[in-house]
Order: C-alpha cells, then structure tokens, then sequence
C-alpha cells in the first residue's frame, strides 16, 4: 500500500489547542505574502538561462551538504553520491543509484529540518503523495524527472510560483555579474540581485589572495598595492554591485575580531599579507581592520553589512583534500561578539547610516551577548537563526533567547541562505510556521494580544526584511 | 474606540488546561504574600522625605535603562528622552513630549518584560483600563500626573498598598546613610534597610578610588593607608550599615576572580592600588582579595555576601563620554565561576555561617557550573535570574536549568533588584506566576505532588528569601 | 494519615492530552523491553558472590554522592551520614539514624531525578506504598530491610527481574577480573562484563600512576618502560578484559584533548611522566597522545572508545582531605570539542571500524560541537545526558539541542552510568519516558508519523545501544 506524505496543514503548530488555533490564524494573514530572501546561494545563471534543471540527484542530493554529511557519518563513501573529487577518480555517475542510495538512508533524517525541507519539496513542488522510502524511489525519482523537463519546472517559472519578491545571490568581488547583468535586459519581472561578498580579496587566508587582489586592481584600474589603491578598488567594486542591485555585502571570518588601526599600520598589513608573509596574528588584525573599512564603506555608499563569523572550515583534512570545501566538515566554534565587535562599534556603532546584521553559530551567544548588543546599538541587528539552527528548535530557541532583551523590532526576519532552490518556499514556511507558533504561545500566555501578534507575524515575514536589507 | 489593556488573570501561565489550572490554584496561595525584597536600588530619600514623586516621564522613562537602551537601538536619541548630558548641553526637557516619544515606540517592547512591567502598573498602580498608544498617550500621562498628586501615591503609601514587607537599598559604604537613620526615628512601620556595596572602596578601577578609601579613613578613624587598617575601616563600615538595619553586602565586579594571597602580598597590593600604579591585573588580584576577606568578614559579622560579577560596564564609549553610567550599554561576558571562586571556597566554602549569594549574566553557567557548586558547597546559593533575565523566559530557563541540580532550596526566591519603583510589586508577581508555572508542570507530568507544589511555591515567594538574607 | 507515593502511569510526558495519548502508546511498545547496561559502575562481587545487600542506608544512602552532596549543600555533615573518614575517625555507624536524617532532608531533592529514582525504586523495588516521610522513614526502612533479606533481593535476582540483558562495569586495567571470570563459570545466565578504564596507567597526574604501570609491565610481562613494551602491555590488558566480554573502553580525562606527537616525542614523554617530572602540560599531552593509541588499538582489536571529559575533579580541597574523591565536588567545566578532538580525528575520524563515544558537562557544546561533529565524522557518536544531565529536563534539553543535526543515529540510546543498582530499572524508565515524550511532541507537530516514532523509540531503548556498544 502507498503511504502518503505527511504534509499535515498543522505541521509545526503547537499540539496544545488554544495556542494551535492562534497559530492557524496568524498563518493564514502571512502564509500567501512574497518571499523576501536576502541571503541566499542560488546561481544567477539558472534565472539567466533559464534552461532546465538536471536529473533529481544532481539537483536535490549532490549540492546539498546537510544530505551528504549525515550519510557519511554513518559510513556512506561520498564517492558513492557522486562528489566529485579533487584528483578526478571516478565517482557514482548513475543519477538513480545515488537516489536510491539516499532513499535508503532517508530514516537518518527524523527529526532534522533536511526531513521537513524534502517533504514540502515533495509534495508542494512536484505533487508527489507517496511517502520517500527505498521502494517508492524510483517513482519519485520519475516523477521528478518528469517534472524537471517541464516548462512549468524552469527556474523562472518556478521563481514566480514560489512568490518570490527578490532573491539575493551570494558573488565573488571579481565577478562582473554577467548573468546578473542579463537579467536587468530581459523582460523579466524577477528581482534576482547580486551581495558583495570580499572574502577572496579581504581574507588573506583565502585561496589564492595574493593573486585575486592583483586581479581586483585590473578589474578596477587601481593599484591595489597601496592602501588608498586597494580601498578605492574595494569602493569601486560594491559601486559596481550597487549598481547592479546588491544591497548587502557579507563576510564569512572566522570570528568577529574588528580592529580599528592607524593608517601606517594598515598600509605596513597590506605589504605583508600580499607578500605572503603575515603571521596567523596578522591574517586576523587584517581582516578585523576590513570589517571595519567596510562598515566605513556602508556608511558612504549604503551597503548594509553582515558578519557570518564562528565557524572552523574544512575540520576534516582528509576530507578536505579528497572533496575540496564546503563538504559538511565546518564546525562551529565558541564565539565572542562584545570584545571582537568594539573597535567597529566604538567607531561607527551609534551611526543610524549604518546596518550590521550578526549571525552566530554558538547559540550560548543569543542572550549573553547578541541580544543585549543589538538592544542597545543602533546600528546593529540580529540576523536569523543560522545553517544547524535553521530548524524549528533551532528557529524557536532563538526567539525565547533573544526577544526579551532585543525585541522583535532588532531582528531582520528570515534568510534562506540555500542553494537548494526548490527548497526555498519550504523554508520559509517553517521561520513563518515558528514565528506564528512562538506568538501564539505568547498570545495563549496573555503577554501581547493577538493583533498585535499579527502585526509582529507581518513584520517578520515581509517589513522588516525588506527595510533591514533595504529592498 | 478605546481598547482595553491585557491584564489577564491568567497571564503568563501555560496555556494547556490541566497545567493552568494547577498554576491559578498555586498562585492563589502565594498572589497575596507580602513582598520581601532584599535586593534593590529604590532611593531611600523617597520613605524619609515622603514628597510626591514628579511626573510620568520622570518616573518611568528618564530612569529606566531598559526602556531608553531600546529606543536608542531603533535610532532615538537619548537627548529627546530628557536624559542628561555630562557636558551639561541642553536636552529634552518637556515631560510630556518624553512621554509621547516612548508611547510611539510603545511597539518595541512587544515580548519584553519591560511590556509587562508596564502593563501592570498602568493597570494595578495607576488604575488605567485603556491600552497605551500614542493616541492614549496624553490622556494616560494626565491620569498618571494626577495620581502622583494625590497621598494615596506618596512613597509611604505605595510601600504600604504593595504590601512590601522589608526593602533593601544599595548604598555606599561612604555614605552616612541619613534616609535611613532618619526612618528608624519614625513612627511609620516600614523597614527599608541599606546595603552594603563597597565597590567605590575595594574596585582600584572605580572612579576616585584613592579619594574614596581616604575618605573611608577619615570616616572610620582608621588608618586606610596600611592593610590592617583598611580592612578594619571597612569592617567598622559594614557594622555602622548592620546597625541601621543591613543584613547583606554586594560586589558588582566584572569577574567573580577571588584570591587567597599572603598578608605581605596584600600590603604590597595596597600600596600599589593606592599610589594608582597597579597594572589591570593586580587590580584584578586586589578585588579577588577583597572578596574573600569580605567573606571573612562575612563569617564574622553575619552580612549576606552577593556576588554579582560578567558585565562589561561601558561598552560604548561615546555614550559613556555623552552620559555616563548605567544607560544601557553594559553587556554580559562569558563568566567562569569553577576556577574563579575556588580560592574563597578553598578557605571558606564549607563555613555554614557563611553565605555567598552568586548571581550571573551568562546562562550557559547555570547548569554547568553554578548548580553543580550550590548543590554541593554549604557556603554557597544561587540567586534568581538578574538583568536581562529578569523575564518570564529567563525565569523559565533558569529553574529548567537549576533545579534539578541544586533543587529549589538552594536557591534565594526572587529579587527585584529595580530602582522603578511603582514596577516592584509587577516583578515580583512575574515571579510568582512563573514559578506557579513552572511548579503547575512538574505537578502535571506528576514529578512532584500539587501539595508540595504548594509548599515549595510558598518557600520561593516568602520564605527562602527571609531566610536567606536573614531578614 | 499514610500519603501514598506518587508513582504515575503517566509520569514525565506532556500533560497536553494529544502528546500524552501518543506518548503513551509509543511507551507500550517500549516499556518492557530488556535493559541494555553499556556503561555503569556496579560492582561485579554482587553478581558473583550473589549474598544479600546490606542495610538500607548502607545500600541507597551512604554510596550515592546524588544523596549527599546535596545534604552537605545544606549543611549536613557527611560524618552523620556514615561516609568514612580518610583519618579514620568515627562516622556515624547507625544506619537508621542515617536514614531518618535522610528522611528528614528528603523535601530537599523535589525537582530532582533523585526524587524520581527513589520513588521508582520505593514503589516498584521494594513495593512500598507510602510516601518517605520523616514519620514513615522507620517502617520504609524495615520494609526494605525485610527485602534485603530475602532471596527474591539477592543481586541476581533483582538483574533477572529488572530484564537486565547485559551490563557493563567499570574496571581497573591491573584488575585480573576475578568476578567476571567467576561468572563466566556458573550456570547463571546473566551477562556481566567489564569495561577497560586505564586512568590509571595512562593518566600521569592518576595517584600512583608510576607503581601502577609498573605493575602493568609486571602482570603483562612487557617492559612499560620503553613505549613499545608500554603500548604492547596495554594492548595485551584490551584483549584480557575482551576475552572476558568487554566491548568498550572509557576514559575520564579533565579535558578531551588529544595528540599525535612523533615517536620520539612519545618515548620522551613516557620516560618523563614515569619520573614524576612531567609539567601539567606535558602530562595533558600524554594523556592526548593516549588517546589517540586507545583509538588506534580500538581500530584493531574493535573496542568501542567512550571519552567523558570536562569534570573538574575533588573541587572542594578540604573534603578530599577528609573523604577523598567521589564525594559531590566534582564541578563541570566549559568544555572544548573542536580543537581538542582535531588529532585523533585528523588520523582516525574517516575509519568506519573505529568508534567513538562522546560526553559532556557542557550543554552549550551539544548544538554547538557535538552535533556537528556526530553528524559528520563517521567514527564519532554522542553519548546520552550525562551525570548532572541524567535527568527528565536534560534529556529533554540533550534531544532537542542535538536531534536537527546529528539525527537520532548518531546517538547510542541510554547510559545509567550507576553504582546503584536498585536504580537502574528507575533511570531506563525515565529515559524512555522523556524519549517517547519526545518523539509523541514530534508526533503531535506532524514532524514525523506515529510508527516512525514507535521505530525511534524502539531503536534508542534497544537497537542503538546494542550496535554501537557491539553487543
């Protein structure tokens, strides 16, 4: 017998009946409003071109590394999920075999957003009504192929159906934006804008610094040699994104050291780290230096500024060499804000022409020192519940660990931060479920009514993603 | 139309039936206790002089910190809040304007405290039915202002209708305590008794330290300037406060560092600290040193020894220069207590006179490190959730984390550690509530039995803190 | 009147009826399952010499630092409790005295798992219907006594009737198993087995660390005074206690660091450490270094590895002094994963042979570290709430912080991790019940179906705890 999904329409309510019923009613005022994603890592390419997307396994699976780490933990060879590896052996290229491989260990994923994310996907995006077990896989799989070589299945066309209101990719400094660039000719209504991301030129730890700093110089026509030549370059690039749409730029340091340095010291960093020759030491104070040269920058040009900061990258050597990055081995570490952030707040913290959003992996950090920093700056705010927390427990222990000290007026509403495009709606659906299930429980405990519940529940889906990103 | 305020009786009580009903039934026995509050920052001037308080604005705007931290991180400007400048410049001065100003951002404090703070004394102190809005605003200022005209709101009388049973201030320990002297020679019942805080003596890095133990010798006939009388200055201080009533004294340092270091290391630290010559950390070591012999004195004199430590004071710079303390710009730090306090408890751990009340900004110590050491040192207790988690959420998350560890009767019952005083009887009653709460579960998934419940909700609201702070 | 206990068919799941009924129904499939014993501190004596236990306070009092640390906290002296002086001075010999001070202090442990675990053992061990009360202590403790006596409570009895299918002690690396060889020989069914824990011949800072791995060398005939003779004698100690049944080893390191020094490196270390002339960091480094030989050999001779870091051990100097170790003042410490695991993992995380158990005092590290790492690193799994944690709200904590990134199969299923055997019924009744309380919350949100959950609920009692531990 054919199992179907459990797509319940209650899905992530609470069970508690007073409190399920105002959740159902906040839901039902914010369910239908657009997506605002302001962050996120889909390729513009796809909404350029416009061609379909590939099989089920390369689309849903490979890219996917909340799907591939968790099979790995439990002994299934990356090779065999078709990841590529560094040294070009050969790896699993049956887009089937790898589905079914990931359909047998699909019980792994009780209990973790990964489950949640596939069953929307599932059943809202390619109307499949069968549950995802080893033996349904090959229909589903069918099914999804299927779909895929559907116009109805392109990405425009799934953009507009997903009520998308603007999209936000994630760009590398030296990129021109040429799909970016495409769209703003086409006559195509979606909003799919580019993020300054600086990591390879302002990272001195990045692969290949040196050589992507000589080429920012190129690309802007400035000698990035010097001080005011590599600053100017970095200005000329975000005009360039500016002008394309970007409203943000993000930084992914490792931790979320500022420093606020004298000019001569700045210009003596420069020649080390372009020579090779900066210590671990001096890598950070440099970029501590940039976060603050940035928010410099925001300030003049508008760009509002986000610090993803707190993981170790690439934990797994081994890994690292036969996979390359990003491949489910970044862990999180404990991470200060209040001594790494005063430089850049101590200079530019009470500036209202400034917005900086804090992410953080260490969740001990939501009400010790997150909360009470962006309840008092004005130019700081409060970023979602980030990658392992984009969950409902992690979702919800956010709201209890912040709101209190912070508000809901110091947060900026829900990032997808995904790749994993299908799965977009689906994760909004979740932040808008556990929003709507935090205030109902808030509104059953009699501490605010429920229209302004339904104010707040607006605010955090659409108003203040799109004032905090400036959209 | 006018809307009415949300004054639930069942506020902040779980929404699901069977706990509710258990939570209404507990909270009825304790709703009407008198009101111990053995921490807090009233002026005592207020019940010696007992002239009616001014306006709204200056009741309950001007000197909240956690309202104007909040404005001022949405972009308000402390000057159009009436807050004074250091520089003397001019600032808002209309009460009537600051109070419109905080109803327009009324919003933000939508799931904060402060929220319900406010709701209650609008509603149970100044007998307003209508919701706070910036259309009320006027209207509700013109009630307020009337009220505090009347007797039945001087400070005397709003003592008396709270119900408060004991209050204590915090002073310092160079002051004469003349409010204080002035109420034990009247007839009115009240018992508001001082606290001893020496910080401005025992801090090397508090302002005018070196002033303030010469003033401390003058005061006392000691020799401030050698250790054995600097130490027998502050123990003649500690008696002058027993005498007019103190039953505790309370450390605001940054760390809870406590040291245990020879005599002639202590003279040598004197000197140093006194000459303004100690690096950060000898003064470090100075106020671990003080800490411990203030538990000495402890032992000997019977004072309730607080320890409040992890704030970084003054994160803000600018704000400071502008404002000075205390105006919503301290932040909390990851604090260590296993290491920090061993070199007190080494020495006076186990002393049943003595009892050492640890409070703490960092959640993430309460079952890691704080629990585990009430739980198991006679000298040691834990006091309730302070500062920013003085909060139904924070209250919660606190017995959640405590309780199976240390139990209930190592801890102290609540503290409202407020200088708001018309919220004082709105604090304790959170209190109260979240802890019914709290019981009505364990009861509910049958932990415990609804007549202990019963027992144990008396003891957190009346009991323990009596005998904690031997009152 | 006689109060009788509180002993709920419904105890520990949510109130709210929904996730009650589910709760309740996935309990059934669960509750009479037969216990798995993977990792505990019974003593192997009882079950090979299977004579009566002794007094009730000798049995449940006077062992169980639960009890008395607690009782101390509140100014109990442990002398009147019966707990043995080092100097040999008199303690109280009475055990009924020490039960009725017992009684007497019993309100203390409300909230707590203590409360839970006698409750249980009370009513469902020794069939007493009462509540423990002062007035009711005498006629418990001649009930249990009675009991104690009789041959349905002689220790094998008691493992046939708790359902116990396998149970594991804790044992020294110099013991020659005596028991557990004893048993190998009888008729007796039940399964008993050691656990290797070699603190003592790996832990430089161990008390008589040196003697103890001479011995070492002796029963093994290697000279452990060269580091291949050292390993080797180790190694020969792993397949003893394999022979006798052990599966598992356990290490009780203060931090979870570890090492992968050269050779040359390991044989200087091993002749300083065996010198007592290792600095304490160089003693870290070689119980590092340790643990990452135990893993290498576990690769080969398929011991599951279980490392348990983060306890500040003997906290309280003058206790030790009096009672010496295990007596409540071990105090949790903040804990660091990511770094400390990196060598060992950098060699053997990738080997799908090797299996490591993890630990901790450290809630903030379960979403933080823990997760991240199980729900990566094949080699690595994350063991149940531990110590403070093995309770209703830190199992619930441990669920909820670790289940969206590491799964449920990246966990074990329970530990009791208990010398007090009577309890052991008690804390696997508990875990199922807070698991199943879980699961029906998971349930009752539509996040997974009902017979999945019944699946979970199956493998965390039965399934996962027999695969990881390989039992």
């Amino acid at each position: 017998m054919t199992q179907v999904t459990s797509l319940h329409e209650d899905r992530l309510f609470p069970s508690e009946p007073a409190q399920r019923a105002i959740a159902r009613r906040l839901y039902q005022t914010v369910r239908d409003l657009p997506i605002i994603s302001p962050h996120g890592h889909t390729d513009p390419r796809w909404f350029a071109e416009n061609t379909p997307f590939p099989d089920p396994a390369a689309l849903l699976v490979i890219p996917d590394h909340y799907v591939f780490r968790m099979l790995y933990s439990q002994g299934v060879p990356l090779e065999s999920l078709g990841i590529s590896r560094t040294d070009g052996q050969a790896v699993e290229t049956d887009p089937r075999k790898i589905w079914g491989l990931f359909a047998e260990h699909w019980y792994l994923f009780r209990g973790t957003p990964t489950r949640i994310w596939f069953d929307h996907v599932f059943h809202e995006v390619f109307g499949i009504a069968e549950r995802f077990t080893p033996e349904s896989a090959d229909r589903i799989y069918d099914r999804i192929s299927d779909c895929l070589a559907s116009p109805e299945f392109l990405p425009r066309a799934l953009y507009e159906r997903f009520h998308i209101e603007v999209l936000a990719t994630t760009d590398s400094p030296l990129d021109f934006l040429p799909h970016h660039r495409k769209l703003r000719g086409t006559e195509w209504k979606g909003r799919v804008i580019p993020t300054f991301r600086p990591d390879p030129v302002v990272d001195p730890e990045y692969p290949n610094f040196t050589p992507n700093v000589e080429r920012l110089g190129e690309i802007t026509g400035e000698d990035t040699t010097t001080w005011s030549g590599y600053l100017q370059a970095l200005a000329n690039r975000r005009k360039y994104f500016a002008e394309l749409g970007a409203t943000a730029t993000d930084h992914g340091h490792a931790t979320a050291a500022t420093k606020d340095l004298p000019r001569s010291r700045c210009e003596a960093l420069l020649q080390k780290v372009l020579a090779g020759k900066a210590t671990p030491n001096e890598a950070e104070e440099f970029r501590g230096q940039m976060l603050t040269e940035m928010a410099r920058m925001s300030i003049e040009d508008g760009l509002v500024l986000q610090i993803h900061p707190g993981s170790l990258r690439d934990h797994n050597p081994s890994l690292f060499r036969g996979f390359g990055r990003d491949k489910g081995a970044d862990i999180p570490m404990p991470t200060d804000f209040v001594r790494a952030l005063k430089p850049l707040l101590d200079r530019f913290g009470n500036n209202p022409r400034l917005t900086v959003i804090l992410f953080t992996l260490d969740e001990a950090t939501y009400s010790r020192e997150l909360a009470p920093l962006a309840g008092h700056y004005p130019a700081l705010k409060l970023g979602p519940a980030w990658w392992f927390y984009d969950s409902p427990e992690g979702m919800r222990f956010y709201r209890e660990r912040t709101t209190e000290t912070a508000g809901f007026y110091n947060t900026v509403g829900f990032n997808d931060d995904t790749r994993a495009f299908p799965s977009i709606p689906a994760r909004h659906d979740i932040a808008r479920r556990i929003d709507c299930a935090f205030l109902a429980r808030l509104t059953a405990e009699h501490r605010i009514e429920e229209e302004e519940a339904q104010e707040i529940a607006m605010d955090l889906t659409y108003r203040l993603p799109k004032s905090a990103y400036k959209l």
